[in-house]
């Protein structure tokens, strides 16, 4: 019986659910607002739904990680989003942690055991 | 006001979630039981609660992705899972994407935008 299209879907969106998220933080030590942010990530491979990009951009200014502020460009208010020097900590943090993962992941699929 | 030490183990844990899979699929390259495939995931850093890694063995296996077998070792039945023939394939997938999203984040990371 061969694997669904649909499983390897589900276990590929687990796996970017929270590189997305790492991702996010990256791209915003640069202030950006949401259309060249999600630009971006496309660019980057990592496609983002505005239906989620946007919860997650408000959760993660509720939790400290970021700042955004209200600003006219080429005569439209656009809200720009940057990394907050928490947010910096954090993401130096969750590098640092996705570089484990990483080795640990090399290390187990070469059979290195 | 400082990020709480819960904000960040919560974006850990989201950040480890999809890799635990993954990890656990490579290490299921060679047959093992339980108890030695925690072992190695905790050796590599990936530690996991026995109550989270038994559910996703089962969920592995129902979805095709691993097999299992009960077998006497040491006068102690054992069940051992590893990798089927659908699971290396899934896994040969998942490793592109993980790959592919680490070359993304360090892109992103180092401001190479």
């Amino acid at each position: 019986m061969p694997i669904d299209e649909d499983l390897f879907d589900k276990l590929k969106v687990e796996l970017r659910r929270g590189a997305l998220g790492l991702a996010v933080l990256a791209a915003l030590r640069e202030e950006r607002y949401g259309y060249t942010l999600r630009q971006l990530l496309d660019d980057a491979g990592l496609k983002i739904d505005e239906g989620a990009l946007y919860p997650m951009l408000r959760r993660m200014e509720s939790q400290g990680l970021l700042t955004s502020e209200w600003r006219q460009e080429a005569k439209r208010n656009k809200r720009f989003y940057r990394l907050s020097a928490d947010g910096e900590g954090v993401l130096a943090q969750l590098l640092n942690e996705w570089n484990a993962m990483t080795a640990s992941i090399l290390r187990l699929s070469q059979g290195d055991q």
